[in-house]
């Protein structure tokens, strides 16, 4: 791992600033930071002082090596023969579509009996970190401008070429990655792994048992697991780097660390983002996803075929809807308002007491507030004068815009369509599948109906789409007449270019035509107050780093990072939750809902009970620093032994999102015990269990 | 039951304030003021409109009697041999008493071997509500009088010749029961049954399995209950009404009713009441609790001869922690205070809107806020110029006083003095056992020291038992100094009378002459006070009940009530709690807390735990209005079977003290059928079970 930047940052950042800044308000607010850690600058001497823990170079090493990237969540490495252990929820499109024609493995379960029956995961990959290297110095010099646009612009395309020359000298994946909101830039390469097979993964209804209610809580009864393997040059993976298996698992009071890629959080942002992410973005979210739930769980009622098509994007939204609820329950909490706000009027007071700093740095939070309020200001026509609702019309306005784009030279271009996105979007245009017009029609009926309460009635949107109609009439008559939904008439279009789009009276078409301008005029006035914030955030980010330096762990960014923690239970519903739960529990909470979805039980866990040590841990809870993103984590002890896989916060957990605290916020994890014990006793997987075992 | 009361009390009230005020309101407060009917009023139209239930007065008589009272409890008779219901708790002194020298049955629990083998209980007796009676016409004509302290003096002395005469002429226990706080006021006549014994009593551990902990939550794993039986001239008695039992007991969304006597509510308190609650009570209870908790706490750790014998007087303090703290959040919340406010202020304006009304009943809210200002103005020294915090100091007070009180009349006495309460109270002093001095030094220590903060360096409270001693040294020298801890000491004193008394040396003795006068004097203001409070409650309690009648019940009063509501399980944690628990969860909950105390679980029920049902219902939750005094009430469904017996309120029904909802406040009751179940297989008691099931 490339650490020399360290110096050179502290050589660069630290100086009088971080002599007045630094120390008093460092006891104040680091916890509130919480503990997201970049392998390149762990917090050695903290660890030391609160665990009595000191990890050398090569323990450090072996772990970042072992945890792996998925696409869209983490994983690791767990024997020398390259098995990876992440959750069910990470690896539900592998499983699905390893299912063989007749059987559907998310709802049976599958086990490989030998590693000769693992079977390969569609366009899956793992990603494994090879090295950080600093580029904050080069990105600043090649991105002054006068504006922040130009700023943003010049930012984008010298990280664009950083990005390309790395994969083209390494062959490795690259990423520069923007920390502390820019106060720091760093490159990361990846390692890519793209033949993935699956070698075990439980029943649905045990991985994800409990279903939407339990999501984001705990006490909780979930097998979240599943195994896959690496494979290269068609062999299993010869891994040098690997974690060893805990049989023993987490216990009370141990200290563990979570490894994993957290997508994303705000505790950088100002008093101002957070309101507008409170009063503004959260509620106008949580009404999309009630909204399209609303649509969805009626239309597959009594419709299993339906039911079946739709149960992933009724889960994702469910899911997004309760953990943006328990997001904003932390803005609307006013104790951790006030820390926040503490927070923030300490350290602009510290700023404004030094001229120079006050004027590099004093102005950032009114300009922040002053262009949110903006944003704020048209956030409604921003929003509704849209393609949104319905993915036939988004596809309309692609095909309006794509003519005009591919006019541009790549930089004038609208974000979306730069670089090899029209490609790519005429690709995916012309081989999407065809929607199912019913839900289509009253998707976007839900949509207009939002947009018709939302706008004034003379709005020209409302004017365009609706033209007197009901949303109701009008969504039966747009999607009812358009042709769009048959690929070869999308690609006809495409292919005809501008003329044909102009020449259209598909009624998507025309309507698309009449949103393309309204739509550019405010989304390029959001871009330009975005760009305008992130550029005063980034000044903030510099201030906060030239004061703490990476003391303070920076904002999530789905990148690799080390969380400490201990396994604990905490105060709940009037009582205390137990450190973890057990198969006893599991059988209960089903019994009590007399074993009604989502409580079910799958047979074979039904058949087998009385071969389970009930008493065994099921789950734990600990108090590691985790968002989405580290699903599917190793959870380990000193020793670097897998004690247990992350799956989920309890609620309590979602408020971190913005302040980081362990009084009741809770990391959830499946414990390595009671994987090994499901995978011998009711998945009859011993030769797993010895692999995981290392023998 | 004496019912023509009903149309004589209509007659005297419903006018046109009834007209006025009653429609409207009723259907926005109605549910607030919650079910907790009276048996000689039961809302036979609202049953018959919400559930098409409609009981006959045969149904209702054999509800009534069959629900007996305990002396702190409410049971229910169950066979026809007089077998009785209740909760483990309100048996305590029953089991424990009832154990020979070298057992104790509240640890290893007892079951009969046989009907020959039940065991007595030293003092306990079940009252059985014979009749009820309206006297309010009469109390109200015999406590005219000119202020409001004279006037409670006559109703009380109305009230106790009520009383007497009942009893002389009926033989029965006889009791005049003030409702709506005075609006109604009704004559209670029980017949007692005085020869009780014990059936079964399962161990604590299983009886209260979660202790402290799970005391007021909700899942819940504890068989809370106990068998006893009612024995008539030695023989069991041959009851004739008796709940019949429900083998299946209680399912999701049944219509169940509990039957049993609520202690205290105060859902007709003015905001100016409960404000006074909230700020100046509660807390200083809060603190009390505190404050003793940590002495035993502490004194008991590692001595488990004393923690036995504080055990209970630990989980009392505990209980009324819990429950405290859960009433003021209540009165802390602003959804549930706006409430309140929006009903005071919606009466207020119907009372002035008729000038006869606002005459007689508008300034009682005024009145009411400026005595509870005053009481507030004076509260701490109230509190803490007394003789609290030791039993011996308490003991002292009394002996200081009885000469005196003695001489004279009884209606000038304190009212603590009056009647037969003197002798009784010498009895007391002669009788009582030693108290542990260490304990007794601890606990007045820190009440002094309570009182040191709470009361101004001067306050002659202070100079009096302090004498400028710290706290502790004062306490130390008199519980050290005193011999009142000697029965024949304190004989002494109150067999020499005055003359004593006076002369008397002993630390104790003297302090209390000091704090005798200081006592009384804000004693009699308070009094006077809170009776000036009551006077015009009382006014308000009419009000209310000229306006609404019996269609609003009374606040509780300790006296057989019948609460309708349904099973059903409830929102939260994030997720969803069932109706029901299991025995699964149970020894889950166990295994989750490595079976480590108040989670550990007796011999016989690891023993046999494959033996039960692990699926079976052990606990469930309604939406029944109840309160502390209803532990041991039966729950019974539409045919009068008991489907389960209550044994507390989840933590988010303590609110419910002031303003009813069934959102998520619940009643927990132990599932009849879990309790078949372990009288089958953990207790070998089939003979008990077929007699239940009336086999």
């Amino acid at each position: 791992m490339t650490r020399h930047f360290r110096a050179a940052l502290f050589l660069l950042l630290a100086g009088p600033l971080a002599a007045q800044v630094a120390a008093p308000t460092l006891a104040g607010y680091r916890k509130e930071f919480g503990t997201m850690w970049t392998f390149d600058a762990p917090p050695l001497e903290y660890w030391k002082a609160t665990y009595d823990f000191a990890p050398d170079q090569a323990w450090l090493d072996n772990v970042r090596l072992a945890s792996v990237r998925l696409p869209n969540c983490s994983s690791s490495i767990v024997s020398s023969r390259g098995l990876v252990l992440t959750n069910h929820h990470c690896a539900r499109s592998c499983i699905s579509s390893s299912s063989p024609r007749d059987t559907n493995y998310i709802e049976v379960g599958f086990v490989a009996p030998s590693m000769a029956d693992e079977r390969k995961c569609q366009g899956l990959y793992v990603d494994q970190l090879q090295s950080v290297e600093d580029v904050t110095a080069r990105i600043r010099a090649a991105s002054r401008a006068a504006t922040a646009t130009a700023q943003a612009e010049r930012r984008a395309r010298v990280i664009d070429s950083i990005q390309t020359d790395c994969q083209k000298s390494t062959g490795f994946q690259c990423q520069v990655v923007t920390l502390y909101q820019g106060g720091m830039y760093s490159l990361y390469r990846y390692k890519r792994y793209d033949d993935i097979r699956l070698v075990m993964a439980p029943e649905e209804g045990v991985a994800f048992f409990g279903g939407d209610p339990d999501n984001f809580t705990f006490p909780r009864y979930c097998l979240d697991i599943a195994l896959l393997r690496i494979y290269e040059n068609g062999q299993p993976l010869a891994a040098r780097n690997f974690l060893r298996w805990s049989s023993e698992g987490a216990q009370d009071g141990d200290v563990v660390f979570v490894t994993g890629n957290p997508g994303s959080t705000g505790r950088l942002l100002t008093m101002a983002q957070m309101e507008y992410l409170r009063d503004v973005v959260y509620p106008e979210n949580l009404a999309a996803y009630a909204r399209q739930l609303e649509v969805l769980r009626e239309i597959t009622k009594n419709d299993p075929e339906r039911a079946r098509r739709y149960d992933n994007t009724i889960f994702s939204l469910s899911n997004s809807e309760k953990a943006v609820t328990g997001y904003r329950s932390g803005l609307l909490d006013p104790d951790l308002m006030a820390k926040k706000r503490a927070f923030e009027r300490e350290f602009r007071a510290r700023i404004a007491r030094d001229s120079r700093f006050r004027a590099q740095y004093g102005g950032a939070w009114d300009a922040i507030a002053a262009a949110q309020r903006e944003l704020a200001s048209f956030d409604k026509a921003a929003r509704y004068r849209s393609f949104a609702g319905s993915q036939l019309l988004t596809m309309a306005g692609q095909i309006v815009r794509i003519p005009a784009q591919s006019a541009l030279p790549d930089s004038a271009r609208l974000p979306e369509y730069r670089g090899e996105a029209i490609e790519r979007m005429k690709r995916q245009i012309a081989t999407a599948a065809p929607v199912d017009t019913q839900v289509e029609t009253r998707l976007l009926a839900a949509q207009l109906a939002a947009a018709k309460r939302a706008l004034p009635a003379n709005d020209p949107f409302l004017q365009a789409v609706l033209a007197g109609r009901t949303p109701e009439a009008a969504a039966r008559a747009l999607i009812g007449g358009t042709t769009l939904n048959d690929a070869a008439a999308r690609k006809a279009l495409v292919d005809g270019g501008a003329a044909a789009v102009a020449a259209s009276s598909d009624p998507l078409i025309v309507v698309a035509r009449k949103i393309d301008p309204l739509q550019r005029l405010l989304s390029t006035r959001a871009r330009r107050l975005n760009a305008l914030i992130a550029s005063e955030a980034e000044k903030l980010g510099q201030a906060i780093f030239a004061a703490y330096g990476t003391s303070l762990p920076p904002d999530a960014t789905f990148t690799l990072r080390i969380s400490d923690g201990r396994v604990k239970g905490y105060p709940y519903n009037g009582t205390v939750a137990p450190y973890r739960t057990s198969f006893y529990g599991l059988y209960g909470r089903s019994a009590e809902f007399g074993g009604r979805p989502p409580f079910n039980l799958p047979a074979r866990w039904l058949a087998r009970a009385d071969s389970l040590d009930l008493t065994a841990p099921l789950n734990f809870v600990s108090t590691n620093d985790i968002i989405g993103g580290n699903s599917g984590s190793p959870v380990i002890n000193r020793n670097a032994q897998v004690v247990g896989v992350i799956f989920d916060s309890n609620i309590e957990g979602l408020p971190n999102r913005f302040v980081f605290t362990d009084e009741v916020a809770r990391s959830v994890s499946v414990h390595s015990s009671g994987i090994t014990e499901a995978l011998r006793r009711i998945y009859g997987a011993g030769w797993v269990v010895e692999e995981l075992e290392g023998r």
